[in-house]
């Protein structure tokens, strides 16, 4: 089991690949891609789209992690992030993946214990399960982490 | 020139493609595409994808029209409408089509004169303008042929 777990945004896209084993967490990949705000949407698609197509095929994901989006203060943007979603939905078709969703609070209890913790809390736990992870990450891919996590502990009780 | 517009819709999505030579318009394909609600997302995305793809491709389509879609009631609608959008613009990179974007008040004025004109005026216009095209198309097809319609004609002033 390889799930990719991804928080989209055309700000800077953090991304994590875990792979579970023997009941085992091991981090393969994580980053952010940040989207040049200069190029035209369509540009800024493709790269998104092929980057992801990239990630999938060379660490074999099995799995496609989200987080359910709620509407922010801009209608615009929330429709922007549909079109990021949207590439990584026909990624998840394109490469059989199985597409798991969980909301935002599923993802913090999963992670922390606690429905509601904050950001930098659901960053610490992330550091103390990888303490190989560089503390310069941003909260795009520690959020992205636990996307993943909650992804691999879910499938665990399924 | 040719030109693919398209109001995408999970409910139904129309689409028309319309050819410009000589300063004429010529209506090549129009129709729409259910996506079957009982598959998953993923799914359904694949199809739409998949099929503008072969449409693109058979046409050799080189612009692709669409309508600013506006936020309504709701907004999770509004999320998966970016979903489809999302998918259109990647076909726009993977086929380096031009993308044009037209408000519903400039679609409607470029097409009927009058920027605040029904869906039935549209729909009145269109099958003047294409006395071929059957009576049985609904507005998702019509609205598709005023979009790719607004296109050429704009493309046209430019």
């Amino acid at each position: 089991m390889v799930i990719l777990g991804v928080d989209p945004s055309f700000t800077a896209t953090g991304y994590a690949v875990i792979k579970k084993e023997l009941g085992k967490q091991f981090l393969i990949s994580c980053g952010f891609i940040p989207l040049p705000s200069n190029k035209k949407m369509e540009e800024r698609i493709g790269i998104f789209y092929d980057y992801f197509k990239k990630i999938i095929e060379q660490h074999k994901v099995t799995h496609l992690a989200l987080e359910t989006p709620f509407l922010g203060k801009n209608a615009q943007t929330f429709l922007k992030l549909g079109y990021l979603r949207g590439c990584l939905h026909l990624l998840a078709y394109q490469h059989t993946l199985y597409v798991l969703e969980y909301s935002p609070k599923e993802i913090k209890l999963a992670v922390t214990g606690f429905g509601a913790a904050a950001k930098d809390q659901v960053q610490r736990v992330v550091h103390m399960l990888f303490p190989g992870l560089s503390y310069q990450k941003t909260f795009d891919v520690t959020d992205a982490i636990a996307i993943s996590l909650c992804g691999a502990w879910q499938q665990n009780i399924i």
